[in-house]
């Protein structure tokens, strides 16, 4: 018997998460959309909002609690983050984009049913209505981009029972990145406040350009790398094994200058 | 020259318009979604939710205030609305319809710039950010429908500059529908509180079965009908001029028992 290989030639997208700052403060929000715009071809956009909910808690007399930098999210601060993320962080991305010609739609996980979650196990700590993703269902996602459509992807999942769940925008990006590269070849960038991992953290030009497996494991023990920056590592050599063709942490103004870290494995 | 007349067999299409009462408890609005799930085939939820932006806005210290029945949207009000209609409410049937298997997909009229609006010119009354409606995108719409998706449409439109615009859901429901009706044999259901358009406003048994533009005309002018079930009515007689095929008025447990108010011309 022979065998015919076909090498189907993958179109790119590329997925772009950023945090909540730069979304909630209009002037750098308008910038990173118009940036972000410039993109060629497909692509999605994942944002935070963890400020916006803080903000909107401590109106309605809700206490924000952090543990690991993540948010402990009871019944009340649930319905906060599904009203920011989902409700006025997402749609106001979504009116922007509109705005400057790119068919952006907004989703959460329960959406298309398209990232389906479980609620976090209560160990030492009880994180409350928080997901860990179990699911991507990434294929009437990927027609929308074949289409055209711009997913702009909140940080809420939900476990498939009725219930939305908070869940980290780090992860979802990964997620959303590691199931869409079966569809197409690609780049994940991560961006944050510092133009990249940084050697030295009081030193911002320090930036670590290539970031492999074995370089990751040796910052972490010498402590060059610390707090929130391992498990978005983590989740970037995850992609990685998972198919994703590269991942980049830079600084979102730097999304068009291919400067930043670059991971790979 | 001689002429082929193609009969395009299309499919049905069921648009059910809720207010905002029944969704906004959980009993209600579980038992709604449990009816709604068994429609058969194509179908598309348009929501309000009117009574949870009152209630988040006075916890806001915002004010609500009603003119003609429709709300005076300023920025603060704006942003409630998106985070209530958009956010909260929306998302919740979108994962309590998952949870019962039906593959909801919750819009805006920014999403996929499917509904655009203008802010209301300003006359004897400014109603702030609130959008009439002049164009639906039902192409992108249609197509997910066929895929078996089921919209689920806030009461949000946007202008394409950037804003969203707080819309009328009737307006929703019949503009989707007016549009879809292009696509699909629609056939269109306003739900609210009673079995139908009543003879006699304290007898709920009195409902009048059948309605065209005469005996409205008439029901007017002789005071039985009147208030918001007057644009309501409007609305159902333009949508069918418009190209759909069915409009009825009933009360939401009664989307199955084809009883209520038929509209016709």
């Amino acid at each position: 018997m022979r065998y015919v290989v076909i090498l189907k030639n993958m179109e790119k997208l590329t997925i772009v998460k950023v945090g909540g700052k730069i979304v909630e403060e209009s002037n750098s929000l308008k910038q990173l959309l118009s940036d972000f715009s410039k993109i060629k071809g497909n692509k999605v956009l994942v944002h935070g909002g963890g400020r916006s909910a803080t903000a909107l808690a401590a109106k309605l007399g809700i206490k924000s609690e952090m543990v690991n930098g993540r948010r402990i999210t009871d019944t009340e601060m649930l319905k906060v983050v599904i009203m920011v993320y989902g409700g006025l962080v997402n749609k106001q991305i979504v009116a922007g984009l509109q705005a400057i010609g790119v068919n952006a739609l907004g989703l959460t996980g329960a959406d298309m049913n398209y990232m389906r979650s479980e609620k976090r196990p209560v160990t030492d700590v009880d994180y409350g209505f928080v997901g860990d993703v179990k699911e991507v269902n990434a294929s009437l996602l990927a027609d929308l981009i074949d289409k055209g459509v711009v997913p702009v992807l909140a940080p809420l999942t939900h476990d498939k029972a009725g219930n939305l769940l908070n869940t980290n925008a780090d992860t979802i990006a990964s997620e959303a990145a590691k199931a869409l590269s079966k569809h197409f070849e690609v780049t994940l960038m991560y961006c944050f406040e510092k133009k990249g991992v940084l050697m030295n953290e009081t030193d911002d030009e320090s930036v670590i350009l290539d970031l492999t497996p074995a370089l990751f494991e040796k910052y972490v023990s010498t402590g060059v790398i610390q707090g929130g920056m391992i498990p978005k590592l983590e989740n970037s050599f995850e992609a990685l094994k998972a198919g994703v063709t590269r991942v980049m942490i830079t600084r979102a103004d730097l999304i068009h200058a291919d400067y930043g870290t670059k991971i790979s494995l």
